[in-house]
């Protein structure tokens, strides 16, 4: 049975003031009326039933989780003791979903991306399953293809097609992010592909893979398993969890295991990694700014301006800025510097201004 | 007696989003935590008693003026029933004093300017009044010595110094607000001061001025007269008052008439006619940006940047920005195009945002 795993773990500060500690990303509404977590919920319906969905996330963040998707049965909201990367993270959800479903596939998939159409990202998932029917111990990822030289992203180089009928290839190759000549390059070849961090596999097959690549992380995890379901569970897991590396799936498994399929991913994807997603989830008016919300400008051209429903941004005079209005703060920043918002949370977090973190 | 008149009927737009039609600049704090009327009210104590106290405002305002001086007498506030500039305005203060006092001498000031410190202002009205004993039919005005070529103000030309001891000069001309070039060289001359609006004279003299001067003002204000205090006040206030000519009472009295007396001032002033104000009034910080609020910023310089208390505003790559944070508005502008807030407000107005202003 087809069985979805959203990782919510994260802490993204690139959507600061919007996300904070304990309201990351995948809480925020960026299109439509649902936020982003929601959304991801939503486009499996409704090809994967709510009790088969599964979050892993953290302490902090359960309570919103629960909140958002009350559909969700309470024991499937997996809290990690700590964070530990996408290994750890994969694999506890694998033994959850072993107990339960010895023929588990999951659909491993972030919970705070855009994709759309729906339809289109169900039929894909379609496609991963029957590939994994057919070979049980495939690995299915999806590669978008890139739609400029992003140097933000891994890419995914495209090897032979798969054996038999259908989509799908094997990987030439795993590369990190590039610098800007060598993206070009990428796209410009067309057999490069953004890794959307989503993974299609067995929960089975992947566990075998950890005991080959990660055996200590699978060795935790077999101490786990039998612990699911009982009161010594929340025990075992503080004990055993922030002992298991940290470590992402793609380092431990996915550029050393054998039998990976890349799916070209049908559908629109957007990491909505910083501001300037907005740009690209909302249309510009006829100055070039993207507003989300109430705005008002004079001589105001090229900016990302987002407010709180019913507050007023008014601009003038200004160009390429990012304006992002919060009830308790406010930042304003030149668009041109997009990596500059990491300089400027750690100043938040030295000058005492934790509060707003 | 001394008596001081408040003038604040005034809707400035120039100290928006903070300044709104209903909160005028006054009401706002701006240095220290008492608003530009209470500061104006302190400024005088203890030489002029609450109970000498005036206020000229309009209905909207009235209620934010009592509830921030307290200690003026009820009937002293005083509501124009529409806006008919300063010269009405003070025709309406003077036949109310000359009904409680017929020696009535009133120390006329704006209400929203910061003036400091205020000893030195209190002197310096000491030496109006005393220039004024000396002859009742003098009008004293303030000429502040230009610390830049303002293109915004009138200035005011010092002519030969007044007949008898100590300070004090006539004037030999009044001029509107230059162009940039023509700034310049009266500030070069220093023979040329601003014009600060605050003027000391007696009642029944403005009286008299206004009589030769503005002859069909001063018919309305005898109408009022003999109302003062009484049932009929008001109806005959609503029937009299728009039917003045509305006009300063620069262009009616002062450029016309022949005992005008020039004292230079010797307190700091500042009209506080733009965010720019902030600047003068508030230390900068080491990359050039004056900052009133909670404030973190990397690459940030030559901003004058106000939040609201708590409110954390954060900058990055930015320049010469203007950034205000009001719990239903936040403004960011370039600092370079001062007078583009008018565009900015006809603007407001015009897109139906009118609830902001």
């Amino acid at each position: 049975m087809k069985h979805a795993v959203i990782m919510a773990g994260g802490s993204g500060t690139r959507f600061w003031p919007q996300s904070r500690k304990e309201m990351p990303k995948q809480f925020l509404t960026v299109t439509g009326d649902r936020s982003l977590i929601q959304s991801t919920f939503d486009r499996c319906q409704p090809d994967i039933p709510a009790k088969r969905f599964w979050v892993v996330t953290n302490a902090v963040q359960a309570e919103a989780t629960r909140l958002q998707l009350p559909e969700i049965p309470d024991s499937h909201i997996l809290e990690e003791p700590c964070g530990r990367n996408t290994a750890p993270c994969i694999g506890l959800a694998a033994i959850q979903l072993l107990a339960e479903d010895p023929d588990a596939v999951m659909v491993v998939m972030p919970a705070d991306h855009v994709i759309s159409p729906s339809a289109e990202f169900r039929k894909a998932i379609g496609h991963a399953t029957r590939l994994i029917e057919q070979d049980p111990s495939r690995l299915v990822l999806f590669g978008v293809r890139p739609s400029y030289p992003a140097t933000g992203f891994g890419y995914i180089e495209q090897g032979e097609p798969l054996e038999g009928e259908g989509p799908g290839t094997h990987v030439a190759s795993f590369r990190e992010k590039p610098d800007a000549e060598t993206a070009q390059q990428y796209v410009d070849s067309g057999r490069f592909f953004w890794n959307c961090g989503i993974f299609v596999w067995r929960a089975d097959t992947i566990l075998n893979c950890l005991k080959e690549h990660e055996p200590e992380i699978h060795a935790c995890l077999q101490t786990l398993a039998p612990q699911v379901g009982t009161d010594q569970w929340p025990q075992t897991l503080a004990d055993e969890f922030p002992q298991m590396k940290s470590i992402s799936i793609d380092h431990s498994v996915l550029e050393r295991a054998e039998n990976i399929c890349l799916l070209e991913a049908p559908f629109g994807w957007d990491d909505v990694g910083s501001w300037h997603a907005l740009e690209r989830l909302h249309p510009q008016d006829v100055h070039g700014n993207t507003i989300v919300g109430r705005h008002a400008g004079v001589d105001t051209t090229g900016c990302i301006i987002r407010g709180e429903p019913n507050h007023l941004i008014a601009s003038l005079g200004v160009k390429d800025l990012i304006i992002v209005q919060t009830k308790d703060a406010t930042y304003v920043a030149s668009r041109h510097d997009e990596d500059g918002i990491r300089r400027l949370i750690e100043q938040l977090r030295e000058s005492g201004h934790d509060q707003f973190l």
